[in-house]
């Protein structure tokens, strides 16, 4: 298996962070009533089992962010980096090539920037004890599945590419791997959990991709005096009707990438993205469009945080941003 | 809830990164057959079910990392941060009250450092679908089972730290949400990722806690010329007895908290660990103690890197690893 990180660029200049950490935020307590001790031996092989007690008190639906924050501040808000379904904060640091990703971008540019898990995802943990989620088995991902369902190709079998692809396949296992189990029933224990960073830290940006860009819509509907402009990376779903005048003096951008039309899924996404927009101006909002391929950038698919041109997206994203005033002092 | 990130003290000096991003290794395929189409609506709201084919391969037993390289390395080799048992990464980066943690600490002394989340905890996801795990099921962490057996106090129930304890109570919840559900027939995959790591990145220096340093003497036995000290935080097991000679050029340093003896099976693991030195120095290995309480330290738990003097003990092992001839150029 090929693994880049050794080969990856370092920074051009350093990096100063003036902090750096993590918390926990949401969630809730639950109570487990009456069940048996289990004598289990944590460690199988230490050969010294322990007697516990089930019953009692868990913490559930919480999640977890990392924070880093520049020496040198220039966002005028935190920039929230909210993760796709199935997947962690990871997908925005590394590309599978080893090439920095979004969160050293925006953290170059002076955000201080939260790396979130969605809820029972990654290092947000999940809840096997109180069956909240298993009314139904999650699912993982296949090599087939992202291949063809995020379109770097139409199929995984032939192992072909679109041409002028800009996903680095060579490292096609590094992207697979940053996959996690997904149950499709816990949107609305994230909406809760994304609306409690939120009230935490304070109006922010939400840089958001697929699904969190999706679920991002129903927390500025939520919060709206919390949330200070929204990029939506191809979002599957957009705010609802009778959301949207409460949301239109949020700006929002809308990122999508090339090839949406030739899947149907996809183009139903693109369609709804665009109807928004609509939407939203006969709402007075500043929505803004950026469709890369009518843009002249062809070759992105669903995950261009990892493209070759991911820092060149990102510097479309950063000009938005500053033409907003979101950015300086 | 209490949620205390934005009192953190700052650093006192910013920390200047030459580069970060994160990394995936070890792992294997596995084929999954004959399965049936599944209509399923990942995103539950859409309104748009797809079919998906779960008959394909997969990837699982991977470990995710992260990485930070200071611009200016002290450390010879890398360093790098192993969690205990149901936890993950998290446990090494803020305290529950905010202050930095040993990750900061470390990258401030110049260390290239990986924090990593064992083989199906946090970012490193884990495998529903081919059953590796699940011929038991995974245990969640009770509010009451943490606090009496990582000895923060003898009773949950009465919610009394034990007198002088260092831990932050008052924050309690932050540290409970860190813990993430585990299996206890998993140790195989993960020192094999541990060992695919040290393959990958060279030879390094470890600092395990509780099943993090019981499995890196594993690993020190799989790869013994790719260690180059280990930091064991309160392990429960140490090498087996034929493991020894092959380990015994590698600088061990033991650190034991406060009251363990007074817990029957924390008292066993001290006694293996003393035992492990006695053996170790018998075929030449340089094993140091750090007993706390031996050495005047009293009130530090199981949890000491998240303790009000998490810094105070990071120093001593800083100066342990000086002492190895490990910093410097």
């Amino acid at each position: 298996m090929f693994i880049p990180h050794n080969l990856s660029p370092r920074f051009q200049v350093p990096l100063a962070l003036a902090d750096m950490g993590s918390l926990f935020v949401g969630g809730r307590d639950i109570s487990i009533q009456d069940q048996p001790l289990v004598e289990i031996d944590v460690n199988k092989d230490s050969g010294r089992p322990i007697t516990i007690d089930p019953t009692g008190q868990y913490h559930v639906e919480h999640m977890y962010c990392q924070f880093f924050a520049p020496a040198s501040l220039e966002g005028r808000y935190p920039l929230l980096l909210w993760h796709g379904g199935g997947m962690t904060g990871a997908t925005y640091e590394s590309t599978p090539d080893g090439r920095p990703g979004w969160l050293s971008y925006f953290l170059h540019r002076g955000w201080k920037t939260y790396l979130c898990d969605a809820v029972e995802r990654g290092r947000s943990g999940w809840a096997p004890r109180d069956h909240l989620f298993q009314e139904e088995a999650p699912t993982q991902v296949a090599k087939h599945y992202a291949f063809e369902r995020y379109r770097l190709g139409p199929s995984y079998a032939s192992g072909l590419l679109y041409p002028g692809s800009r996903f680095p396949i060579d490292c096609y296992d590094q992207f697979i791997m940053q996959f996690v189990p997904r149950w499709t029933n816990t949107n609305h224990a994230t909406v809760d959990a994304y609306a409690a960073l939120l009230e935490e830290v304070g109006p922010s940006v939400i840089v958001g991709h697929s699904q969190g860009a999706s679920l991002a819509f129903q927390v500025m509907a939520r919060v709206p005096h919390l949330v200070k402009a929204l990029v939506a990376v191809e979002p599957y779903a957009v705010a609802e009707a009778g959301q949207i005048q409460s949301i239109a003096h949020i700006p929002v951008l809308m990122v999508l990438g090339d090839r949406m039309e030739e899947h149907p899924a996809w183009a139903e996404s693109k369609r709804r993205s665009l109807a928004f927009l609509d939407a939203f101006a006969q709402n007075g909002g500043k929505g803004s469009l950026l469709d890369l391929p009518a843009q002249g950038i062809h070759g992105n698919s669903h995950m261009m945080m990892m493209e070759n041109n991911n820092y060149d997206i990102a510097d479309m994203i950063q000009q938005w941003l500053e033409s907003q005033g979101l950015t300086g002092s």
